[in-house]
């Protein structure tokens, strides 16, 4: 389901670069950029730049692209390993609604549960 | 790339029915099943039945089965949201050489890095 945009969405604000960040990959489909955390060195986010909800780029073609993004952007800034991880809803603490994979690494992550 | 089937695999043993999991959706592409381990209530992973190695698995157009299997899988038994993730390598403690996408729910997970 597209969801309509309606709201302020910061990840459609730098897709539209009214909002800056460091983008490191940009194709038609997908964007990877910076986190603006930095808990491990290396916190990027991969990005389908149609807004649409975690859900729908999970259970949609989309997920080709932006995964195989992510894949190649961690082993590209990432030599000893990395983690890509999407969150959903409360308890694991999704802070934006447009669909995002996380890609963290740079140091040992230790265990991810 | 295929990754010849050489030495013991614990996830096509139970792809195989020769090894026991409980197994919560099995389709000609995936199979979700229950994670050996308890870190948190819900551990679950998705497998591609094929055997292939996590890069292989997160840049071709087998994600979109594993990763619809997950997000599904994930909405039916963690009404509080949850964390898919794969890990890349030694800093990610990657374990298991056969591609999977793990399941993590049914608690606050925290922060994810």
């Amino acid at each position: 389901m597209m969801v309509p945009m309606s709201s302020y969405c910061v990840f459609c604000e730098i897709i539209a670069r009214r909002e800056p960040a460091t983008i490191l990959y940009e194709d038609d489909n997908v964007i990877v950029f910076r986190n603006r955390l930095n808990w491990v060195p290396v916190m990027l986010l991969a990005v389908p730049k149609q807004h649409m909800e975690q859900s729908e780029l999970w259970t949609s073609e989309v997920i080709t692209k932006v995964a195989k993004a992510a894949a190649e952007q961690g082993a590209a800034h990432c030599a000893g390993g990395f983690r890509l991880l999407s969150n959903f809803g409360y308890d694991a603490m999704q802070s934006q609604p447009h669909a995002h994979v996380h890609i963290v690494g740079g140091t040992f992550l230790g265990e991810y549960a």
